[in-house]
C-alpha cells in the first residue's frame, strides 16, 4: 500500500492553510521554510485576508487555487480545522498535514474533536499527518520540501526519521547536522490519529531514497501491526528505535505525556527484538549508530581487528569490542609476518595492532590493507591518537582512500583528538564513520553485526500442533461456569496435557489394586499421596510417600499407610490415593504467559524454582511466537548452560522445551481470554532430559471466557 | 610523606638535560613549553654543545648551573641517562623526571637498565618520575610549569591527573580543553619505576589546589598500598579511575603493553570499590563525571527533580535517572501548587516537571527556585530543548544566576541543542556542568551521590576472632607432610571449624551405642552414612539414611542396615558409620577465597549450588576485608533477597553469614599459603537461619606452606 502517502511526501503542489504575514508565527515560518529550502513544486499560501507571504501572493481559500493540489498543510486555529478539511475535500486534496494543536493532547474535549477530524479524513478518503505536529520534510532533489517549523533545513541523505515528540524531532534534525547525517524524509507524527509510525515503516520500505529508518516513540499504537510491518522492512533496511519510558517512572511520565498506554517495557523490548528493530537508549547512541549504517556495509561476522598508534587506546578499544559482544580477530600468520617486515621492533603485530607513536601514514596504509586482506577479519577499527607527527586529517584521508579501493569490509575510524578535527572532517565527503572514542565505535560495530545476524535469521514458522482443543475448552468451561477464574492445579495440568505439553502424569486410585494398575501405566518410580478431605496435613501422618520403585514396594507402602491411619483411628478418612509420576531432576525452569494491557500475551521462559523473582533470569516475547523466537528465547537465558548440562548432567531436550513454549503459544492463541498461565517448575528430567510441567496454574478473564465459549456453544448460557 | 615530591612538582629551578636547538625534537619542545607556559622559576637548558634554545643560553652540564637546582628533566639517549643522574647527584638535585624511553618497555635488557637507574635514584635519595614518560605539569599560578611534550598547555583548575599511558595522557590534556576542565597537576608516570599512581594519591591528598583526582591505569603496582592510600584520599576528594583491560583480551593487551601483570579485572574492580575510587569505563565518561565534580556539591540524597520544556526529553531523563540508581523525587504539595499558579494548564507539575514549549525564562527561574526549596529534592536536572522562543545561552545564564544564589544543591543542565552552544558556553564562567543529553547528566549525578555515600560510609574494622590456629595449622601440616596440596573434605571442615565457622557437625561411630551417643551430641535429625572401604556405591545398598529423628529410629535403622548387609553377605564390610547433622534448607550459598597473582587473596560470596558458574550472582572483595566490606558484599548479590526470606522462608542470620566471611578472611590472613578455599554449599538452615558449611575444600601451595609452617616449627623438616 501507501503510494497514497505520496500526496503528502512527494506533492507537486502544496497549500499552506493559515499562512501568516507575521514573521515568527508558525503560519509564516512554514511558508518561508518551504521557499527557502527550494520546494520544487508550486506553493500556495492561503490566508482569508490575502496579502503577500515571503514574496508569494496569498489566496483567500484553497478553492481559489487554479490547479489540482496534492497537499494541504493546515496551521489554523483548532476550531477551524474541520471546515478547512471540508474545503480541501471540495478541492479534491488527498494529502493533509495538521500542524494545529489543541486535540487529544489537551484532554477529553480535544480527543472528541480529533475523533471528528479523523472521521472526516476517513470519509473523504484522505491521509493525514498529525494533528499537533511539527510538519514533514522530504529532501529529495526533485521535491525539496521542508514543510515544518523546525529550524533545521536538514542535510540531504538516506536516513528517514519519525518522531512521536515534536520537540525531540526538532532537536534531532538540528543535531543531525552536527553529525553530518543526511536525512531523506522526516515526519513528525504528532498525535498520530491517522498516519502512525507503522504507516511510515510500510512507506519507507519502498522508498528508494531511504536506506535506514530512525524512530522515536513513547508508545506503540498497534504492536501486532508494528511487528508485521517492521519485520518486512528490517530485513532490508536497518531500523533504529528509541522507545522512551523504560523505567516505570519514565513510562508513567510517557503515559501522561501522550495520553497513550505505554505497556510494560519488557514487552516493548521483546517486540522490538522479534521485529529486528535495533533498540538504542539515547539520542547520542542513535546518532552514533546511524552514522555507522550510513557509511558501512554490514560485516560478514563479528571478528574485529584494531590498529592504533598508541597502546592505551588499543586496550580500551579491545575492552569495548569484547563488552559489546564482538570478538577480537586472530590474525593470520601471513598478515603478522607482513606487518613485522615494516613495523618497528617495539610495535605489536598481535591484534590490537600497535604501530606505536612513530607510525607514518605509510604504516597506516599498509596495515589497513593487510587487515582488509586477512580472511580472519570481518571489520576494522582504525585508531589515531594525535601526536606531534601526523595531522589527523591526513590519517583520515589515507584511511578513506584505502576504503575507497576496498569497499567490502566495514571500517570505522576513532580519532582521539579535539572537537576541531570533527568540525573539519564534516566538510569533507566521507566513506567511513568517525568517532572520538573507541566505545561508541565498538557499539556501532556491534549494531552493524546485529543487522547482519538479523538478515541471516530465518523468518520462522508458527507451527500448528494437533491438540485436543475441545477437552481444554471443556475444562475451562466447567471452571468458568462454577464462577472460578482460577483453574485448580489438576485442571491446569489437564489443559496443558490436552495441548500436548508434557505434564507430570498422575491418576486417582480408590484401592490398592487400582493404585498398582495406575502405577504400572505411569511407570516407576512413583509418588503416592493420600487424598482425604478430613486430613489437612498429609505429611504429618506420612501421607506422601516418594520414591516407590516397584509393585511390591507399592503394596507394602499402601498397607503401611493403612496401618498408620488405623493407629490414629483415621482409617475411614482415606478417600483414595493419587499415584503420581516421580520426576527426578535438579534443574527447575519456569515458563508461562502473562497479559500486558497494551501488548497482549507475553511468553516467558527462564530459571524457575525459588529464583524467578530474585535472579530474574527470564526472557520474554510477545505472542504469537515463531519457532525461531522460542529458540532465541531459550538460548538467551543464562540458565541455558545448565540446560545444556554444563555440570555433567544429561543435556535437556531443548527441542522438546521449545515445543512446549510453542504449544503454550498455540493454547493462548486459541483461548485469548487466558490471563495468566504459569508452569513452575518445568522440571528437567534427569532420566530423559524432557521438561515436565510438575505444577501448573491458569487464570482466565471469566467474562471474556464466558462470551467466547458460549459463542462457540461450549457453554450454554 | 611526600613533600619530597615538591622538588619535582613545585621547583624553583629546573634543568632540562638534553635540551636541543632543533625545533620539533622533544628536547627542544620541553624547553619551549616551559617558557611559553610562563614557568615562574629559573630555567636551564643543558646541552654539551651549548648554543641558544628558545632564546635561553644553554649550559654544558648541570654542574655549570650557578645556583641550587630542584628538578632535572632528562631527555638524553637512554645510554647517557645514568651518567647524567650521577652529575645531578653531584649537583645535589633531588627531583628527576626521565622522559627518555628505551627501558622496561623494550624488554629484558631495558628492564635491567631501569633497575640500575632505580638503584641510583634510591642510593642518592632522589625521587623520579618515569622513565619513558611525557613529563609533568603544574598549573599553579606561583609555579606555571609545563615540563611535558604534550601540546596541550592546559587550562588551570582543580583536577589532578595521572596516566600510565603517555599517549592517553596527551589526549586527555587535549580534550580537557574542549570540556573546559581545568587541571591542577599532571604527571605522566610512564614506567613508574619510582613514583607510581600510589605515590601521587598520597601527594595530592594534601595539595590545596587539587579537589579531584583522575587516574588512567592499566595495572596497579601495589594493590594493598593503593587501597590504603586511596581510602585516605577518597573520603576527602573524589577519585575517578579508568582501569583498562576489563576484558581478558584487553588485559592480555595491557600486559604486553606495560609488561606488568594485569590481574583479574574482578579483583581490580573490587579493589577500586573497597577504596572508594569511582570507576569509569571510558574517557568520555571520565570527562563527563569530572565536569560534575568540578561544578557541583555532593547531594544529600538520591532524589532527583527534573524540569524541562519538552515532554520527550523529560521521559528520557527519567529513564536515565532510574537506570543509574537514583530516584525521582516526590515533590511537596506546596511546590506543585506554587507551580500550578503560573504554569499553563497543559504543563505537568509532577516530576518530571514539564513546563511545555512556551516556557519563558521567568518559568525557568521560578520553577528552579521552587525545586531548590523543596525538602524532598536532593539534586536537580534542568533541561532545555532549544525551540524558537529562547536563546539557550539566556536559559543557561538564568539557571547559573539562581545557582549562584542557592549554592547548596547540585544542579546540572542539559541543553539538547547543537555543538555551537557548547562552544559558546565554554567562554562563560560556569557554576554548573552542561551536558548535551540527559543520560550522561544522570550518570554524573549518580557518581556525585556515590561519593556522598562513600563519605558517609564507616571506615570499617577487621575484627580479630579467637580461633584455634594451632589446630588448623596441625591439620594443614599433616596434609602437606603427606605431599597433599588438597585437604580432604573432613580436614577442610575441621580447619573451618577451628576458625569458628559453623560447619555441618559430624562424628564417626564404630557401633550402634557410639552412634547413639554422637547423635545425641549432634542433635536430631541426623544423617547416617556407612563407612566401608569395600563398598563403593553406598546408596545402592541403602547405606545413606537421611532424616533420622530419634534414638529409637536410629537403632531401628542401624539394625535394618546390618540386615541389608547380611542379606548381601557384606556384614564384615562395615567399618562403622558417620553420624552427620542434617541441615534442612533450600537456600544454598557459596563462599570462598581465590588467589589472584597480582591482587592476592580474593574473597567471594554469592548464590551457590549448581548456579555458581552460570548465573554468576557472586561478589568479590580483595582481602583483607572489613566488616563493612563483607556487609556490602552480602547485600550486593541478587540472592540477598532470598536470604532475607523474600519468599516467606525464615530470614537468614545475616550477621552470622557476615561473620563467616570475616573468619574466612582471618584464616587466609593467618595462612597466606592457602591458594583456594571453597564452601559450597553454605546452606542456610531453615530452622536457625545460620549459614552452615556443608561441604568444604581447601588447597594450599605446598612449598610455601612447608616453609612457613616449618619456620614456625609446626612442621619439623
Amino acid at each position: 500500500m501507501s503510494r497514497e502517502l505520496d500526496s503528502i511526501m512527494r506533492p507537486e503542489s502544496v497549500a499552506v492553510v493559515g499562512a501568516s504575514t507575521r514573521a515568527g508565527t508558525v503560519g509564516n515560518e512554514i511558508v518561508c521554510k518551504l521557499k527557502e529550502y527550494g520546494f520544487k513544486g508550486r506553493l500556495y499560501p492561503i490566508n482569508p485576508k490575502a496579502g503577500e507571504i515571503c514574496g508569494i501572493k496569498a489566496l483567500g481559500s484553497v478553492l481559489e487555487i487554479p490547479e489540482k493540489v496534492d497537499l494541504a498543510v493546515i496551521v489554523v486555529a483548532k476550531d477551524i480545522v474541520l471546515p478547512v478539511i471540508d474545503q480541501c475535500n471540495e478541492k479534491g486534496i488527498k494529502g493533509i498535514v495538521v500542524v494545529s494543536a489543541g486535540f487529544k493532547e489537551t484532554g477529553a474535549e480535544g480527543a472528541k474533536l480529533e475523533q471528528e477530524l479523523l472521521e472526516k479524513i476517513r470519509q473523504y478518503g484522505m491521509r493525514m499527518v498529525g494533528p499537533n505536529c511539527l510538519g514533514v520534510i522530504n529532501t529529495e532533489e526533485k521535491i525539496k520540501m521542508d514543510a515544518s517549523f523546525a529550524d533545521a533545513l536538514p542535510l540531504s541523505g538516506s536516513t528517514a526519521f519519525t518522531s512521536q515528540s515534536g520537540a525531540l524531532g526538532a532537536a534531532i534534525l538540528n543535531i543531525s547536522k552536527d553529525f553530518d547525517l543526511g536525512i531523506s524524509q522526516f515526519v513528525s507524527i504528532g498525535n498520530a490519529a491517522d498516519i502512525t509510525a507503522e504507516t511510515l515503516l510500510d512507506y519507507w520500505k519502498d522508498d528508494v531514497n531511504t536506506d535506514q529508518v530512525l524512530l522515536y516513540v513513547e508508545s506503540i499504537a498497534n504492536p501486532q501491526e508494528f511487528s508485521r510491518l517492521s519485520k518486512q522492512l528490517t530485513k532490508e533496511k536497518p531500523v533504529l528505535a528509541i522507545k522512551a519510558g523504560r523505567s516505570s517512572a519514565g513510562a508513567s511520565a510517557a503515559s501522561s505525556h501522550t495520553g497513550s498506554l505505554a505497556g510494560a517495557d519488557l514487552a516493548a523490548d521483546a517486540l522490538l527484538k522479534q521485529s529486528g528493530v535495533i533498540r538504542v537508549n539515547s539520542l547520542l547512541e542513535m546518532f552514533e549508530v546511524a552514522e555507522a549504517f550510513a557509511n558501512c556495509p554490514v560485516p560478514r561476522g563479528k571478528r574485529v581487528a584494531i590498529m592504533t598508534n598508541a597502546g592505551g587506546p588499543g586496550i580500551m578499544a579491545t575492552d569495548a569490542v569484547c563488552e559489546y559482544g564482538l570478538e577480537m580477530a586472530a590474525l593470520e600468520e601471513e598478515t603478522k609476518n607482513y606487518m613485522k617486515s615494516y613495523l618497528p621492533e617495539a610495535a605489536s603485530v598481535k591484534n590490537p595492532v600497535d604501530m606505536i607513536a612513530s607510525a607514518p601514514l605509510e604504516h597506516y596504509r599498509n596495515t589497513l590493507k593487510a587487515l582488509i586482506n586477512d580472511g580472519n577479519v570481518d571489520a576494522i577499527m582504525v585508531i589515531y591518537l594525535p601526536l606531534m607527527n601526523l595531522d589527523p586529517i591526513d590519517v583520515s584521508k589515507t584511511v578513506m582512500d584505502i576504503k575507497g579501493q576496498y569497499p567490502e569490509k566495514p571500517i570505522v575510524a576513532v580519532i582521539m583528538g579535539k572537537n576541531e578535527f570533527f568540525d573539519k572532517i564534516k566538510k569533507i565527503e566521507k566513506n567511513i564513520p568517525f568517532y572520538q572514542y573507541p566505545e561508541p565505535a565498538a557499539n556501532a560495530m556491534s549494531k552493524l553485526y546485529a543487522q547482519r545476524k538479523w538478515q541471516q535469521r530465518p523468518v520462522g514458522k508458527e507451527p500448528l500442533y494437533e491438540v485436543n482443543r475441545d477437552k481444554a475448552a471443556g475444562i475451562i468451561s466447567k471452571a468458568v461456569s462454577e464462577n472460578r477464574s482460577q483453574l485448580t492445579t489438576l485442571e491446569s495440568i489437564d489443559v496443558l496435557d490436552a495441548y500436548g505439553i508434557r505434564t507430570c502424569k498422575y491418576a486417582f486410585a480408590g484401592d490398592v489394586d487400582e493404585a498398582v494398575r495406575e502405577a504400572n501405566k505411569i511407570g516407576y518410580p512413583i509418588v503416592m499421596k493420600i487424598t482425604s478431605v478430613k486430613i489437612s496435613h498429609k505429611t504429618e501422618i506420612g501421607g506422601v510417600i516418594v520414591g516407590i520403585n516397584s509393585e511390591a514396594e507399592l503394596r507394602d507402602e499402601y498397607s503401611a499407610l493403612l496401618g498408620r491411619l488405623r493407629d490414629k483411628n483415621l482409617e475411614d478418612a482415606l478417600d483414595g490415593v493419587i499415584i503420581q509420576e516421580m520426576v527426578k531432576g535438579s534443574r527447575e525452569m519456569v515458563c508461562g504467559v502473562a497479559t500486558d494491557p497494551q501488548y497482549g500475551h507475553l511468553m516467558m521462559f527462564g530459571l524457575g524454582g525459588i529464583f524467578v523473582e530474585t535472579i530474574k533470569d527470564v526472557a520474554f516475547r510477545v505472542n504469537p511466537v515463531t519457532d525461531i523466537d522460542v529458540r532465541e528465547m531459550v538460548q538467551s537465558v543464562k540458565a541455558f548452560k545448565i540446560l545444556q548440562g554444563s555440570r555433567g548432567e544429561k543435556p535437556a531436550n531443548i527441542l522438546q522445551i521449545e515445543e512446549t513454549l510453542l504449544r503454550l503459544s498455540q493454547l493462548v492463541k486459541d483461548f485469548s481470554f487466558i490471563k495468566e498461565l504459569d508452569i513452575n517448575p518445568l522440571k528437567v528430567s534427569d532420566k530423559t532430559g524432557e521438561g515436565i510441567a510438575v505444577d501448573g496454574r491458569i487464570e482466565v478473564v471469566p467474562e471474556e471466557a464466558l462470551k467466547i465459549l458460549s459463542d462457540e456453544s461450549i457453554i450454554l448460557l
